[in-house]
């Protein structure tokens, strides 16, 4: 397949090493001259603008910061290749790629760190991978050819409209960073705190080191979902305030607290046998909300792997 | 030192090894009869009651659950050794206990499994251990000697009044586990966000996987102090969520993220050189407060070691 990376940071720089790796030409492009030289020297085909690189391109992934994304798309506006993107937010980018043929994705990797120079080729090998599927709106060829290019990497796809994906990340990530902000912020204020901390405290507060313009962007790039699922987290967190106002406080919070005891102990999923699905919008859409993903693309029909039933239900 | 410990699973039957490994003079109890066999066939001296068990002593440790604890205190009604125990809560202790000689105490120790079987005689190497200093109420001396006890087997002692030990372990424990609890319900109604979880899930949730009894009873037992500490953080939750609704979402989100992502980066702080302190209440409390703790009791004075002031100003 004839491909093209734009931006090669952590996630596009792995993308072009792993595209090349499977045999695909690719052609990347980065804004900075400095990555365009560090990836030629790699041994890269590397254009000298966004146009050139997808001149050729059946498969072009913009792996750019969402902030940059408008300004790429504009310089797509001829192109008629299928576009991707890795961005962790998938509203937002449906709207600004309109009609274009365009299928979201958002591949669930990374690292500490980031730039080319540490990027590699086996970065998405086991990771999952969501691939937007909208009804009466995507393509379905489209999203099986790029599933079946996703899926030669090593990857899961987990197909999944933009709406739910974004309410997804929200819960599994925008809000976890939120909670680990309030409850580090506690320690601000109390040294001795600090001073007794230990496992519960290191995990739960984890990701609040994070830089606090990273997990404002994120958020507010996510803001609907976020604020959605932050409230009703809040009334969550409100009901077990009342029940610990109970006389038996007790007895009173441990209904709170067994579904989420349960949901924890469950997971991850363990996958069920492997199942051949009809390529249909229906029943890849039904497989991504019901926790699975395909695992490789066959003529009309996909193989995929979904949580066993029994552990769903625990 | 003549010493008893009642009760002896992992806390209690790793103090009875710790304190034969350091040379005194220890009898444990256990109100079962197979635990108390275990810790015999392990050449401990072990006695057959309570109160038989504190015959001698000049300091006792009460190493059982905090529901069992007020009958284990009826027990030792007539004897006027030095008691301290090892729960987790310690303004109800504290009131449990009356005007008896007593000095609370909490190892911030623990492993996955339970047990006398587990117990091991360096459980405390290290860790942070909470004695409860009460201004006008407990005996200095007392608090010393104990702390001379507790720094010999290796612990750091922080020196903290009942009130303000519950609160700080319902900051850094306790309502962490009620928010990991609501965390992980998330993924209980959408597989999908279950099988798009990583790193940030993992650790935010990790401990929303014990048993929501525990949980619950640990929250209960220190209920004033959880419910006031949650209640505080719903609030900044839910500044967060207003800032969320601002034209924009990403710079009024930032400044309430930054001292939760400074607060995490300075942590665990590092202390600054030793120190020699008065062992006053005033000295010893302060020090507790600024986040430090004892290393060794001296005459009159003890060695502390406390965060580094930049640090503590980041």
């Amino acid at each position: 397949m004839r491909t093209a990376v734009i931006g090669l940071g952590l996630i596009g720089g792995s993308l072009l090493r792993a595209l090349a790796a499977g045999g695909h030409e690719v052609t990347g492009f980065d804004a900075d001259p400095a990555t365009r030289e560090l990836a030629r020297e790699s041994g890269f085909s590397i254009a000298g603008s966004v146009t050139d690189a997808v001149r050729h391109s059946e498969v072009t992934a913009l792996a750019v910061p969402l902030t940059v994304l408008p300004r790429v798309a504009a310089e797509l506006a001829g192109h008629d290749g299928l576009v991707t993107d890795v961005t962790s937010v998938k509203g937002p980018v449906r709207d600004l790629m309109g009609a274009r043929r365009f299928v979201g994705g958002h591949p669930m990797a990374g690292k500490e760190t980031s730039g080319f120079a540490v990027s590699e080729a086996d970065l998405f090998a086991g990771c999952a991978w969501v691939l937007c599927l909208e009804p009466h709106e995507t393509d379905l060829a489209d999203w099986l050819s790029l599933a079946r290019l996703v899926t030669s990497m090593g990857a899961r796809v987990v197909p999944v409209t933009a709406a739910e994906h974004d309410v997804a990340v929200a819960q599994i990530s925008h809000v976890p960073h939120l909670f680990a902000a309030v409850l580090a912020e506690q320690i601000a204020g109390n040294p001795l705190a600090g001073a007794l901390a230990a496992g519960s405290f290191r995990d739960g507060t984890r990701v609040a080191a994070t830089r606090a313009e990273l997990t404002a962007a994120m958020c507010g790039g996510n803001v609907t979902a976020v604020r959605g699922e932050l409230r009703q987290l809040i009334g969550d967190l409100e009901r077990m305030a009342t029940a610990l106002e109970q006389a038996d406080p007790v007895a009173a919070l441990i209904p709170h607290l067994e579904p989420g005891a349960r949901a924890r102990r469950a997971w991850p999923a363990v996958p069920g046998a492997p199942e051949r699905l009809p390529a249909s919008v229906g029943a890849l859409l039904d497989l991504g909300r019901s926790g699975g993903w395909v695992t490789s693309v066959g003529d009309g029909e996909v193989v995929a792997l979904r949580p066993e039933s029994d552990r769903k239900l625990l």
